[in-house]
């Protein structure tokens, strides 16, 4: 079944998109305004782009209100935020960071959360979260008045000791980390429980392998 | 621990950055160059980025030779091309997609795929896949020579029809799709088998437990 997406509302694009594009890294991302409120809010439309520079990115829709999200507005003013990975114990804590609290709440103390100083940038980490990655702006791309992709530099990261193999050859014990990723509907979510490898297999020894099968 | 990402070597900024950003979801993408040759290969720096309009990301990284990957050339050169995605059921023939086959050997061919036409874009969809999306440029943000962020409008969609479950409400059955994710180190990999829900609170609901606790 084909469905045309320049014929379709947004309501209608919105739910094929995210209940299809599954597993969703999610940013848990702390910012400050320009006079220093403190926000967090989880994001799913947030991945790694590259290595060299260092760079994530971060889609930030429009509020329903027709004005930029806190977040976004936030980046836009001081261009720092600090993206807090989320484990499958920290998800209650950041589904109340989701709240329709009022602006004067602090959603951190709500889902009691410690801020914990950044190095580089203004706004805090989350104590709570054993990876934090401190990071500026390095391009703003709007794709709609008062919605943008922030592609961010990442500047500093923080990892919790215990989830180090080795830290000379920044080796990391993702399976311990048990991330959650964000899947379809208002609230699913997906555990990194279920894991396989494949080894990528090298041309010449597929190639030997055909040949080896056509000969019988 | 602290990792100063603006000291560190490219490579263990790209180990900490994957191995920590996880679940990824991954685009399987199908491009053509100017003259028609077909190339097939994975990317987890991926994801939705917004619905109005419906835009996705790929992170682009350059080629070892130090040139444009091959996808990243053939989108430059058409502005076109196709995103798959990827079941457990077709691991394996993703990962025959990532061999380091020479440019005249047909790597959906070696995989057993086929090739099924688009309705607005030249590139072929893969028929094994049961989501397809034909994407045209919206944006390039090259972020280094050669590497690059593709921003791609999706301006079709094909679900295959057992995993829609109502096509008037646009209601995906994510679970049966049966996604994987990426994970950490070269092959690693999340299925979507291990899920959960949870219902985000309402602020007026919160504050009156809250209330309720301290009188109680």
């Amino acid at each position: 079944m084909q469905f045309d997406m320049e014929a379709l509302p947004p309501r209608d694009r919105y739910k094929i998109l995210t209940s299809t594009v599954t597993p969703r890294p999610i940013a848990w991302v702390t910012s400050q305004s320009a006079s220093g409120i403190l926000n967090a809010a989880p994001f799913s439309f947030f991945n790694v782009m590259d290595d060299d520079p260092p760079v994530v990115v971060l889609g930030i829709m429009r509020h329903p209100e027709n004005r930029p999200k806190d977040t976004g507005a936030n980046i836009q003013e001081t261009g720092e935020f600090v993206i807090n990975l989320v484990t499958e114990d920290l998800a209650d804590a950041m589904n109340i960071t989701c709240m329709d609290a009022p602006p004067e709440v602090d959603e951190l103390a709500c889902a009691g959360l410690t801020p914990a100083p950044s190095i580089k940038v203004k706004p805090p980490r989350i104590a709570e979260s054993p990876v934090n990655f401190e990071c500026r702006t390095f391009r703003i791309v709007e794709t709609a008045p008062h919605q943008m992709i922030v592609i961010g530099r990442v500047i500093m990261a923080h990892i919790r000791d215990d989830m180090i193999l080795d830290p000379e050859r920044c080796h990391i014990d993702t399976p311990r980390l048990r991330l959650i990723g964000r899947m379809h509907g208002s609230g699913w979510y997906a555990r990194t429980s279920d894991l396989f490898e494949l080894k990528r297999p090298r041309y010449a020894d597929w190639a030997a392998a055909q040949q080896a099968r056509q000969d019988g």
